[in-house]
């Protein structure tokens, strides 16, 4: 059958980039705190990069040793530790003791099957996310991100290098904007809406992959399998599954319930609450419409069969009494009267073209055809 | 097929009025305040147009060029500022410096798929909505509108010229009403009420295509596709998307937590949140309209299958057995005693009627005819 | 086909009356407090009945002049103003006037169109209904109904005139009853109480209807048409919206968020709220049970084809093979030793039987007969 | 067909004891504290029993006559005054009268739709429920229940009379487990505990009728009929509407706004609680598994038309082209060479045998048969 | 047909193992706090563990009696008494005698069909929960499990033994991670912690169970039957039903409404919250993908209904015209002119084939083959 090129989100692959189907899970009833990498390994390298800046001063480090020198206090501006890759389970309880944080908050770190959440605790504010980013393949790679907000420092922890961030390290470097001149924060705040505005991108191509679906079906049904239309709200599913803790996250970072969210970092965490709220609800209209696609295709499916069936009743009803009739005539009676006439073969015709004749005017005034 | 014309809403094209498809995206992760026009540009005339007013006094003014005279202070009165075209993103820039807004309410203001809602600030009430305009060809014009509300002036800023204020100019020109002697609380309130009471053209044009489509089921099932139906709810969807950030914005005017809302305007805020909730609600109700009437449309076409098909079983059931009675007396075995009787032709005919007579009986007791 | 006598609710007309198709919409954008009537005119008499009570005398004067001896204050008892006619815009104004009532308040007065609501004014408490009333023809007429509570006035405001008050004026003339010792507040709450009992003969009316359906159903499903259970789910869904808003009205009246709703008066108004909730849930059961119908219908429709086409299915199974065999012995072929045999004619029959014995065995074991 | 026995909810009757289906409707507009049964009558004798009773002592009284005697208050222990029949309406006005109950709850307690409610009066607590009772004959009589708790006098009215009570009276008779030690608080959670246990007898009993109906589904569909599950469907929502009201009823108490609930009491009320959410929480599950079975039967029912239509066409398939060669071989043309072969014949049959044999391969490929 | 082995969930006798099917009910109105063991005996044997311990000691005892040696009041640590078997009511009673339980608690651990639920009395919290364990059989046994938290003190009790308990208990045995440290609210959450942990694991595998559902319903729709997707729905509402009060539960502990439950123990209830929501969540995504694949199948199979009917039609259309025409010729009249030409075959074999050709060709625009 003619069917036109699709887009990769109806492929049988999907929109979400797959990795090994087995995830390692955690045995039940282990102590807490017990640190153990739940997922699978994204990364074979592990990375711990230091961006140190304030408005006037920009440090980089790049290293694979944790040490206190990670920890040293500035006065000013705010230092970003990133770690990538999170199989080194040692490095990173090192690191989260250097900070002082919470067993049982390391442990959701490294468990990637962790839902995202926010926990403000009082000397740091932890939240889990996910980060969704496009790949030049067509699909879209979901990884694990945590990030640690303390008085001075941000902790960000992702499975995996992503490149999400590559615009804001260049902002930092550059200078440009007001980053330089505020505190961590702000920078919470920036890698934050970097992490929605992904999400917005994901929208786009699973919304452009349901309009195609849209235009095919008003065009031609027969080009769209069911099968499509079950992909597509299986992915929109998915997206509805990733984004709605993002409500919950954002209300606790407006509320300013850690004196870490300064004053002034509340305007610009309105704001991602304001694009958070826009992603929910864009996705909440996508799986309205991929709905509204299923009924419509069930509806024309319907349709169809309506026709089918209209076809062969039209097609029996005025031949099954015409092979009758002509049955009849092929008996072999011995005395049959009928038989012997000149006219009655010619009139015979007519008989059966009446016959046809009279079923189609029927039809039509029935509008079965 | 014989089709009663219809409305515009179930044409092709649809209730909206569709600009290009694809509308500019901003880059990801660019550093806020970055002031970028999203959206496509709707007209290429920039303008400004002033109106300043007390009781006693009008000024009226159109220019294209921004300075500081726009914030000339009044005691008295107050001052609207109606900005049209969002692509001029120096000038709008300039203009909201004039005022203090922050860099993020600019940014909102020149993106086009920003949602609708409302922010109190400290000097400003900073209102986001959409306006929708039924034009001529029966379509209607949805644009981006963002209104700022500052002590003395209201300032107003379209992607499009629009003509839904023209009856509020026209007011404040002749003195009409109590508007000259009102602040500026009142005259955004006047504005967004023009909104809203436009939101219920739209809402009866859908309504109207609705009683319509019912009324076609009504009478003649086959004047309607499922293609109408579908197109009927996606307008209704497209409506309530419209509509429901509308609670949200009357809410927060009403509660008055903005000094610059006065205790006098808050029976108008009040009354326009009632106007909402109206809209809002008759929203709904075409919604449930469209649900039903879908449902309504499927049972009726599982009905007429279901009356085909008894047609179809009622013809095979009378023919086949028919059929086959002549099939037999058509064999050539030569020891076939009947073929010989004089009276055997007609007594067949007699049964051929009596077993086609006795299924008409049964059908009709089975009131499959 | 045979149908039995159904209710008016079935109908082609439907249970509620219905007015002139288009109905007056204010121009938007007309300035607040503009005076105009929206809706149909459905009376032609504007009057204006005035009812003065303590427990001691009784004052009644119908006239169609307002003047300020309509104002004039009693230390006890209540006036009750009724209106009746919403076409006399000028009058309605000025009776407005007198009472110092807001612009606002007077526009939803003439507008029909306002959905019902409650509004707690400083002086005086505004209440917007619709009245249900049961008609001899067994229609039901619904109009707008406003309601002002003063400190010692009640005002109403009717479309048409209405015959549900009736039995109250008398209580109120014949002093029955505590109405001639209570105030304002209670002659509110026995108004509105009048109109929440009417509710429920629609709600019976419309229940019965449902019930006549359901054992329609139950008996003989041919003679219900799916128009038939689309139209009784349009008026549910009609009465639905009609008594939604009642539970915010009473909510407010229970509240007592008005001094002028008195202690005294709350237990009534309490019982007021019972019988609204005891309304809408009544409503919302009807709704449930028009659903269940549907989904019955729809089951014992797909039921229905089911068994039809296990009857052609049975047929064609049948006489299909039969008819092959028939055929095979019709062919003229030369060399057909079978044709000769003596006993191969009634030995053909014996197959016919024993196949279409064989077949009707088969389906009866498979129970499609 | 073969139906094995079904459980009485299932037979046509339904499982609800009905009355006479008429029920006396108020008139509308009747001056509220009117005195008038609603409902039907169904008992014919009144009866008035009294039980009072502390640690020490215990009176038993059964009387038709009202008079102040009734009131007599005790220091310790509990009076049960339980009335049954409501259709002496003068008998009941004078006990509500002796005890100082407000018209509106003695109206309360004479109409029998009222639905289910809980007032906390100052001086009272008056409580409106449905008595569940499962007779012998398998089904189950509801009645109106109301509760008046005063002080130190708890009194109960039925419709008619009930055997819920009776362990409740030999437990105080027999001075058996606390109640004779507690107030009339206590009397009361004892009265309401044995009216929420009833409900998990129908529970059950739905329960068990739909556990069977689902077995029956899974075994033999053709033993099931539409109506069944209709009739399922209509027990498990009747069931809804009766034990939804017990959640506000329930929290009221729990919260013990009134000072007649003492402290004491609070921890058995919110055993009544957790019961009342335990019910209601069942009935719900059992909508599920309503909806679930009737889910299962339309996809089953679909199924096996699948099958049928398979059947059929495989049929059709097959002959429809056999009947059409054998049709060709029986014309009269007198130039048809292939009749004058000697192997013509056979080799046709071979014809027949591989055309067959190919669609029934093509059939099982296909996995129609 | 070929079926592929499927998962436990998907076989007749379900996920979760099944005990005798009567369950025993509590005669209603039984004086309040008659103990009665309610639900089956699942286990023979009776037994009582404990397990005192502090940092520093730790003492183990398994004994059948119940003496005041049990309430020995410790400084530090916790004692943890573990009750298996419900059975023995008496030795019950005497247990929560010795602790001072009221009688309504002692009740609801002696019944197993309470609902899981959580109260804070003044001196101890009753938390009662269902146990979901995974057997080797791969069937699920769900036990009522309760625990009274008082301030020394855990006591648990069990229907039967379980094993899940066991790694808590060789982690306290061998002082690893905290819990020797801590005192009994630790404790709680270490065992609340490890029930939660399990449900995960059933949660695991009826996702699995899903998968696989869809992996096969995507390769073959002819492997799956209804009643599959049924059961697997069925599965996943069992689950719902197990999960759903854990909300509540966790939200009670996470307040913190009891001294009992120090302000060290709430970040561990929040990680219990946290995983408690999870496993709602998960469940309730279960439950959309169940409903996700019943709608696929249906839509699947109306497909293949589709494509039988038009086979059907297809065949019909084509072949009823020729066997008509075969028909024709066929008939024995005296005078048909046709019949004697010598070409008159072989055009006919034209017309055959041509009608069919010309069939065929529009079979194939209209997309039915």
């Amino acid at each position: 059958m003619r069917k036109r090129k699709l887009l990769p989100i109806l492929k049988q692959n999907g929109l979400w980039k797959r990795h090994s189907a087995k995830v390692a899970r955690k045995e039940p009833a282990l102590p807490p705190g017990t640190l153990v990498h739940i997922g699978e390994r994204m990364t074979e390298a592990f990375s711990l990069r230091l961006i140190a800046y304030d408005s006037d001063h920009l440090e980089k480090l790049e290293t694979q040793k944790i040490d206190a020198s990670l920890r040293s206090r500035k006065e000013q501006g705010a230092t970003w530790l990133h770690v990538t890759g999170l199989h080194e389970v040692d490095k990173i309880a090192e690191l989260a003791g250097l900070f002082e944080v919470h067993p049982l908050v390391t442990e959701d770190i490294l468990n990637s099957r962790q839902r995202a959440k926010i926990e403000i605790h009082d000397d740091y504010v932890f939240v889990v996310s996910k980060v969704a980013e496009f790949e030049a393949n067509g699909q879209v790679a979901v990884q694990h991100f945590c990030l640690i907000l303390t008085s001075d420092t941000v902790i960000t922890f992702c499975e995996a290098p992503t490149a999400i961030f590559v615009p804001l390290i260049r902002r930092i470097e550059e200078g440009r904007g007001r980053i330089r001149k505020l505190g961590s924060d702000y920078l919470t705040w920036a890698l934050l809406d970097a992490v929605v505005d992904h999400y917005f991108v994901v929208i786009d191509e699973v919304g452009e992959a349901l309009s195609k679906l849209d235009e095919m079906l008003q065009q031609d049904i027969t080009a769209v399998e069911a099968g499509h239309l079950y992909a597509s709200r299986r992915e929109v599913v998915g997206l509805h599954k990733l984004v709605r803790p993002l409500r919950e996250i954002c209300t606790h970072l407006l509320r300013g319930e850690s004196p870490l969210l300064t004053e002034a970092s509340q305007l610009y965490f309105r704001d991602l609450y304001d694009h958070s709220i826009h992603v929910i609800e864009s996705t909440e209209e996508l799986r309205e419409l991929a709905s509204n696609l299923r009924d419509f295709y069930l509806t024309a499916e319907s349709n169809r069969m309506n026709k089918v069936m209209k076809v062969l009743t039209c097609v029996a009803t005025i031949f099954l009494p015409l092979s009758f009739i002509a049955g009849v005539y092929g008996m072999n009676f011995v005395h049959m009267p009928e038989l012997k006439h000149v006219w009655a073969y010619p009139l015979l015709w007519l008989v059966f073209v009446s016959v046809a004749g009279g079923m189609l005017w029927l039809f039509f005034r029935k509008k079965w055809l």
